[in-house]
């Protein structure tokens, strides 16, 4: 891989894989006999104990730099939403409806009003959801954050019959692939947007907040078939689409299917950042996919607003890619 | 609250304690229907759906900033297993079993090798439970995050029967409060340590991990009645033991009890720390109490190595403290 801008303004993808590798090396020679298979790694699927029928699903994620947007433009309102609504979309991949959520907010030096703006942003997405805020942690570490700067994470545990966790195997040739818009970066590219743009002047489209894709799936599940999902966090289009495909289809996706919101355009602009860079680093303007077969493709998207049909699923042999845009005509 | 040395150090309990009542203001008016009653705040309970006697038991915690001494001193082996059995020992306090754990890791700078040997010590004190390490995150994040910094906080989901929750009114005048002996500051404490001690020669006491006491309750309830537990963390035995009592008791200890680890006693030299001051800020060698009828506490200290009675519970009325510490003559 090369070390392309993203890399250049400090996150190193290829570091992030080889940790990847080394946290399989270390977890392998034991399992839980309650895990099971992880379809895309989305969300961590785990029985429930004594009901085999029923899997706990359970992702915990951060709200990344796009905090350092919000902590300089002092406006926390909005990142408790971006970071259940990242989660709730997280283990909607496996289906899972949400339960419970808990976060930890850490602090350089603890503002008692900040921190409740904060948790209020992380409740009231959780009742949107019917979701528990179950607990938390606040903890002031002087040191590590400086003042002013703050760290925000958190976990949900949702709930899922196993008979309906996507297949990868009911993925077919032919299949046709649903996008749902994104508004804005959602949580991730932040650390090369901040190089980019001018927080003070992009600020309102640089915090637009993380939606949740909960009801819009629920509506197209009413009237199409799903085989996939998958939520376009970091890496993409490119990198999560095959996260919940099989081995032997590719997404063939046309980028004159779908409008790039300016912000996408910007970015591209400034960083004059390649094809395979903007669609690895932001998600230019889908944040969410759904695999249907191609007779139900007209139901679900008239299901959602701005939902489009953004490519099909083809075959796949050998070392073809496993994702392919094909960019609009400029 | 005056403002001692732990706020001169940097850490502001009142402010803790403000934020605290600023979340509880913020989550009035709407409750998930299958939340269950905190017992204590360690672990939020929530029903089990399908399951009314089984409830799901959660928390979430850090490392705090004892990671700060691990990045100083390089050695990352320890604080997943700090974090883990932290987590453990929350939940143990309303009798849950641990499913699963997942960790989120924050770095400024991305190193493989060391965010190996973190979650490899995660992963093997999940196995050491027959807890399923499920997931989890690792968050690069270069400007909030200096090189060689981290965080590192995670989320259990344990598993308890509802009857086996320990209730407060069982606690009655007469018990014994059995107390396990801690191996240093486990988790807390650590802003004001590294103002007092030196780190490079205190290292190995410093970094002593925070013990699981999952093992030693459940030898304790095998021939004793326990009828309250509480983990000893920030706030210490005075702020903690008190948070599964009914109202209508006290906790009286006696420090002649039990011994002090010498790091405590070089703390409270160095500090100048008065008796509220180090038993809030510390554990001062207690990690875990458990309130036995007293006809049980013999067999019930018999079960473990190092527990003994600290003390017992009083009837409490009015304005009286709920914990009182006598010192031991000195």
């Amino acid at each position: 891989m090369t070390r392309d801008s993203y890399a250049a303004a400090g996150v190193d993808i290829a570091a992030g894989n080889e940790a990847v590798t080394r946290y399989q090396d270390v977890m392998r020679g034991w399992r839980h006999a309650g895990q099971l298979d992880q379809i895309g790694g989305f969300g961590g699927l785990f029985s429930l104990p004594g009901d085999s029928g029923r899997a706990l699903a359970a992702s915990t994620d951060g709200v990344g730099t796009k905090l350092l947007i919000a902590a300089e433009l002092q406006r926390y309102g909005t990142i408790g939403a971006d970071l259940v609504n990242h989660c709730v979309n997280d283990i909607l991949v496996v289906n899972a409806t949400p339960l419970f959520f808990l976060d930890y907010l850490a602090v350089g030096k603890l503002e008692p009003e900040i921190a409740a703006e904060v948790v209020r942003g992380c409740f009231e997405a959780c009742k949107k959801h019917n979701c528990a805020l179950l607990g938390g942690e606040t903890a002031e570490m002087p040191g590590l954050y400086a003042e002013g700067h703050f760290d925000l994470a958190g976990t949900i545990v949702g709930l899922v019959d196993l008979a309906d966790v996507p297949k990868k195997d009911d993925v077919v040739p032919g299949d046709a692939i649903v996008g749902l818009a994104s508004v804005g970066l959602h949580t991730n590219g932040y650390t090369l947007a901040r190089k980019l743009l001018d927080v003070q002047i992009f600020g309102d489209a640089l915090l637009a907040e993380h939606p949740s894709y909960y009801d819009g799936v629920r509506a197209i599940q009413k009237v199409a078939r799903v085989h996939a999902m998958a939520h376009i966090t970091g890496g993409g289009l490119l990198e999560n689409i095959p996260r919940t495909l099989p081995e032997n289809v590719k997404a063939v996706c046309e980028q004159s299917r779908w409008e790039v919101p300016a912000i996408f355009n910007e970015l591209v602009k400034r960083g004059e950042l390649g094809h395979e860079e903007r669609y690895r680093t932001f998600n230019m303007g889908i944040g969410y996919t759904l695999v249907v077969p191609l007779a139900d493709a007209a139901k679900a998207i008239a299901a959602v607003r701005g939902a489009k049909v953004i490519g099909w699923i083809e075959a796949r042999s050998g070392d073809e890619p496993r994702v392919v845009i094909h960019p609009a005509r400029e």
